[in-house]
């Protein structure tokens, strides 16, 4: 029995982490760094495809300048790294139990043992400084048990490589989309005066994991997002379990994913006669949406795109303190950006084709609030959105 | 219109949050702590009833020995804050966007001179040195902030707190075990030749998120663990979109949860018949389930329950490495686990009334495994399991 026959198989060809592993590289080069210790779960997955729900115990995947990976996990999580990845079997190195969550000792002293133990662990050795599931005790840790070395913050260095989507993680994210979109429609639906808001999200996440027919869902980065009334005035709060109630707006912030890559989507439903503070700020949003996806093109700056946004909402005077939208696609939770890219005045990083963004227009008022959003990726001719859902409140009388 | 009427209040009675904070002021004193740096997402819940999924980005939540708790969080989560919580609104901070992912400032560069403004951040200040969502670089902000301060490890001071539970904790806890046995039984009858498991998540979703008609349930700390056939030997696998085949075992491990607190447990399922080793090692860890629990009581250790099941396996000739389970209850992504009190040797925590455990026998083996687990509470007089369903294995011909 084959990975490809069980469902176990990392989600992409050999040949495409052979070049994300050599874009890391010449990273590593042209900042002279001889060790990067990789601890974010998605930089993990997009160097090696190792896929598990691990994470809540330490672990590192180690980039060496011109030798195999290193990945260091709890030793019961060893077998499903040799079962699910082509990492060699000897690189996949298990901390023993008695390392986790102890007070004398930490996993990370162990890494750092073994690290020195293959040689590797002197030079420059670069570290994901503010990498969720990396620790202040892991940090120090490592930074004790490799005394020889000089330790940098790698910064968003994989992040940096995750950027621009090759053809497949597109493919992979259009069908992220076609699920988004079935999502979108079951969670509109859903929302009526006196459901529960748990039925409503027990659906969103049906309709989440059921997927397509040949493509199924999995966890999304963010749960799903859904505040509804007073609630609206403000971002992540998620559902209780009281009831939809007429004259209140709801917002659905949700999420699909396939293969660990995500296509995020926002709308806004209002049940009863919307309030013309709510239809009024409406279609300021819509207006700024089209404007800004109409500033996306390869060579634009992500300050202009917020920009063209910004032009249009001061002139019909409302503003926005937030950035507008963010670089998006393969993630674990608790968040689908990749803390590179974000649309907000200052950003001057350059878009290019294959880029993928959320912009997301979350308006949260003085008790009131309103959300619209869609993923797009970075064509040679524009902003190509991934979903058609219709941008419109919806209005269910 | 009230916090209770929108489902926006905090879970439980201000007095409970005010016994919280006294015995957590208590743990501060004995050990001379001046100011206390909460970065787990479940110590801020636990001490201001705070819930959202706002930890995305950094949040703290400062204790003081004898002044009002200070809350530190996105500028655009304040008004979550306010609407959700007892808090001062002038002692919940919010950090400005422009502090938000960026390469030359720091969130807690923010917090640590805000902290100097409110004339803390002299004297011991701990802070959390494993929590999760809170990373070095946070870490480093705040030490080279708060000059005049000397920062030690919290450890898991407020996790200690939690260890044992308030009647009105297990309350919810009783309500999450009522969801919990719904969730396990739809997923058991999901697990069918054919089906694919990511449907079987669905139907698992579908149930958590339901809940009951008088208690809604809400997203699970680990979301649903599903290895099966070959994937059973070894933990943390999540799910795929192939179908379950025939003379394959498929482990359940769930959750569910209500205002945050869980009741986890694991099944497992047979399609097929079981072959000789698989029901040999189930009977013996059931007999090591049942000598386990018993070995409970108000004033054991944690190593002698672990001892009690050792005694049963090793007669049978096997063993387990790994912890047979910990403590149990409030908790976010990615753990449900309170980092606290571990079933394994060498911790000889004393068990006490009201201290909730997770105990979990998973024995994987090559190339096949087997999970069986109970949430328990310790009562005067043993172990009480927090839900009913049977234990056996699941045997579908």
């Amino acid at each position: 029995m084959t990975a490809e026959t069980t469902g176990l198989a990392p989600a992409f060809e050999a040949a495409e982490y052979a070049t994300r592993l050599a874009r890391t590289r010449e990273r590593m080069a042209a900042r002279d760094i001889d060790l990067l210790v990789v601890a974010d779960p998605a930089n993990i997955n997009y160097l090696s495809g190792y896929d598990a729900w691990s994470f809540y115990t330490p672990q590192v995947l180690v980039v060496p300048r011109d030798e195999g990976l290193l990945f260091y996990t709890r030793a019961m999580d060893r077998a499903g790294a040799i079962l699910t990845t082509d990492m060699e079997e000897d690189r996949i190195r298990g901390f023993p139990e008695s390392y986790v969550q102890q007070r004398e000792r930490h996993p990370l002293d162990w890494v750092a043992a073994d690290i020195l133990e293959h040689g590797l662990g002197t030079g420059t050795v670069a570290v994901e400084m503010d990498a969720y599931y990396f620790s202040p005790r892991a940090y120090l840790a490592l930074r004790d048990g490799l005394p020889a070395a000089r330790l940098v913050d790698a910064e968003q260095l994989v992040n940096w490589v995750r950027a621009v989507k090759s053809p497949a993680e597109l493919d992979v994210m259009r069908q992220a989309a076609r699920i988004m979109e079935q999502v979108m429609a079951v969670g509109i639906d859903a929302v009526r005066p006196g459901v529960r808001q748990c039925d409503a999200v027990a659906a969103i996440y049906d309709a989440q994991m059921r997927g397509l027919p040949d493509a199924g869902g999995e966890y999304t980065s963010f749960v799903p997002m859904l505040p509804s009334g007073p609630g609206t005035a403000t971002p992540h709060l998620t559902w209780s379990d009281r009831p939809f109630q007429t004259d209140e707006a709801t917002i659905l912030e949700l999420g699909a994913c396939y293969r660990r890559y995500h296509c995020p989507m926002a709308r806004t439903v209002y049940l009863g006669d919307p309030p013309r503070r709510l239809t009024d700020t409406v279609a300021v949003v819509e207006e700024g949406l089209e404007v800004a996806l109409a500033a996306v093109a390869p060579g634009a700056t992500c300050e202009s795109v917020e920009a063209a946004w910004r032009s249009v909402i001061s002139r019909h005077g409302l503003s926005k303190a937030s950035r507008i939208g963010y670089s998006v696609g393969l993630n674990y939770p608790p968040d689908w950006g990749e803390h590179t890219m974000s649309l907000r005045p200052g950003d001057q990083s350059v878009l290019e084709p294959n880029m993928t963004f959320h912009m997301i227009l979350g308006m949260w008022m003085d008790g009131w609030g309103f959300e619209l959003s869609e993923t797009f990726v970075v064509t040679p001719s524009g902003a190509e959105c991934l979903c058609t859902t219709p941008r419109d409140l919806v209005v269910k009388r």
